[in-house]
């Protein structure tokens, strides 16, 4: 095997006004913002392109969450936002995710996020496409 | 003329957390989403449901636009948003909005809008469907 | 007893391009700002303006939170979004949320949010107003 | 002089679904949030952190802008946004700023945009501090 698929990613984030609100801290919602993002990086790194799959009637949708607030990050924060694969089934992902403020390693949040592929058009719940899953499930090159 | 279109649109929008930053005020960005409120609530009042206009190959992109802020709105203040058709082309329509602070009438921002008409399928400019345009440049019944 | 404060609270919420994404569905952190509103609006039938707690250092921030997602709201659906103490302890409040879909009464996504009372200067707990908890743990008038 | 602060400044963005819309491109106040992400990047080069700012009483605030749409940014394009110092008087700034895609060099969107100097305390305006406007009109060491 090539390409060395990381099962887990790490995404650099800085803290912008768009992200914060009038209690002075990061917005509640917006970390789920982050932390797709660094899922998108990690689905990405399998050899997955979130516009390709609507190509492909293929789309990955949140199916539940849950997220616990620790430490409010601060405008103008750097925080690390990781991902890792905690589940794969064969119509689903779960992954858990962590935000850490990079300057003194507090954990902000963490989140337990399971994604549902389902078919665009329908709408319905649909396989992952199996080359992604054996990515995804596959070790690591060495 | 049955129905009466109004030209014209107001809204009544309360400001929530999510629309304000960490500097105290409402967001600058945020005026936008609330014009877009508006615009679409005049195209829905003229028979137009955006959603509608994506199944017939139809969509309104914003073009270009003009924003002047005045005073900041804040959090839990109820804004009025206004929109107004100031120019109708075959292929654009042209509004002017403004954003007022209801409990003491003061302008918090004021914004001219032109959006354009395209394709879906090209992503290229296209003539406004006849009988919106129609009802938009009518005048509204007495 | 006056004022009758109800512990549950709904409000009809309209569903625009600003809430949605290219999937062509309501994005998932939406909603979490559709529910946030209500809450807020629940707390303001209890007497509490988010604005004015700033001024006497107590906020409420988000704890803790899982969502459900079972139907994508679309662009221009009306959703009804409610919102129900769960659970009120002296620093946080549980509440129970649902969006629905009004046309066809589908549930969309259903969410338990709890959040702590915090002073604003130390960023630390701090117990309801206790004004503002009777005020929610009272029945309402009948 | 040392440091060699830049008058420009160039930030590379990643769309993520966060900043599209139901019409499957970027939605059109996303653009806002990314060029003042390099505004930030601009200014915090030139020795300004925006969280300090509300420290000492000193916020930017954007005064007004103009945007002219050209080509759609897409759902997993990566634009790179620029920022460029137009105009620098004694209580605002005026940038010039584009959002150009990396893959074809199309240019998606123009922007200018003036901020203002302002007091957090009286939101009123207020002389840009004159170590940070020293920097900005010094020319970058050679």
């Amino acid at each position: 095997m090539t390409g060395g698929f990381a099962l887990e990613q790490r995404l650099r984030i800085r803290v912008y006004l768009e992200d914060t609100d009038a209690g002075g801290v990061v917005y509640h919602a917006t970390y789920l913002r982050f932390m797709e993002r660094v899922r998108t990086e990690l689905l990405r790194a399998a050899g997955l392109q979130q516009s390709e799959t609507f190509q492909s009637d293929v789309s990955f949708v949140v199916h539940s969450l849950e997220l616990a607030y620790q430490r409010p990050a601060m405008l103008d924060d750097e925080v690390e936002v990781s991902c890792r694969v905690a589940e794969a089934r064969p119509a689903s992902l779960t992954f858990e995710q962590e935000v850490t403020r990079v300057s003194d390693g507090e954990v902000c949040c963490r989140g337990r996020v399971r994604v549902a592929c389902i078919s665009i058009a329908s709408k319905r719940p649909k396989r992952i496409p199996p080359e992604l899953l054996e990515r995804i499930q596959a070790p690591p090159a060495p």
